[in-house]
């Protein structure tokens, strides 16, 4: 729950990677197991998601075309065993119009990505009753 | 207004809770009376928040049901001898639809938190003639 | 790409300031050659844009009036000799309506800012093919 960040990564991610994939294979590479995550750009053909608690259930929103990546905040932290990327995005149209919600996936156009890592015991993520995974704390 | 930032806290909050209490509280018992807060998760109940700086005073906009919580970007500082959370947020509901401003008040449903304790002078907030009690600098 | 952060800002803008150029400005003044930034607060006559890469130029949307500075997360770097601030935006009004993208121009009204100097190599931008100054790494 007490983390030093003492390595700080500034990076871009090249375009046509999975905005997540590509986070979770830096985060592999660089042996981040608990970190925290900003970026700012542009993507496309973005599903959004928001989770039904009743239901127990993501319901995904597709949006098609390009988008700027107006904010993703998000973190690194293990699930099963693999490193487990949370983020959530808001991605604007031409007009500035702008939607919301847990990224589910999004093609890089242009990534400029904050990664922080945290260095203290690895926080890991369990299924709880609401049908999510989180930190066990 | 220069500060090291050596402790820094991710943590849940408990389901229930109200999300600023909450900070509050975590930073009360930290110790923490100047820092920087981030946040992702869902929330429910939620009321933002528009300062109207010709009738000095927020309107507040009310939000019933779940919401994603995209983004949550605030600070912890010093107000009247008491230690106050100053954050704004964008939620989105089960279309990607968006709404955003300053929190008022949200009940936590998962809250996944990054807490930085910024090491320097204490941040004090005083009135000013806008209404708003900004830091003093 | 890997940096250490000891020096952490936490400031307000004056009224009335551009709020890319107040940045800039405390940037220079700092001798902040790379770093990342967050704010919240309020602005008013906000320019955003979306970026066209067929036509690899912005478009920009005018926003009269004051909205709340909702969040803004960006980055400091190099371009052309010159500090150059990349800060994309969300803003919402006093319906909690909100509009992002890539953030042209804004008056200050109140924006209170974290700013994480970067210690390392400096970034730098440079010219692709796509029209955008873009990190070269």
């Amino acid at each position: 729950m007490l983390y030093k960040s003492t390595e700080n990564y500034l990076f871009r991610l090249p375009e046509g990677d999975d905005l997540i994939e590509g986070l979770v294979n830096f985060a592999k590479q660089k042996e981040i197991l608990t970190g925290v995550i900003f970026a700012i750009g542009a993507v496309k053909d973005v599903v959004l998601a928001y989770y039904d608690f009743e239901e127990k259930r993501y319901k995904e929103i597709e949006l098609d075309g390009t988008y700027e990546l107006v904010s993703a905040i998000g973190n690194i932290s293990v699930k099963e065993d693999n490193i487990f990327v949370h983020l959530h995005t808001t991605v604007a149209n031409s007009q500035g119009k702008i939607y919301g919600g847990h990224l589910m996936k999004a093609k890089v156009v242009v990534a400029e990505v904050l990664i922080e890592k945290m260095i203290g015991n690895p926080l890991y993520r369990k299924l709880q009753p609401n049908g999510l995974y989180l930190w066990d704390i």
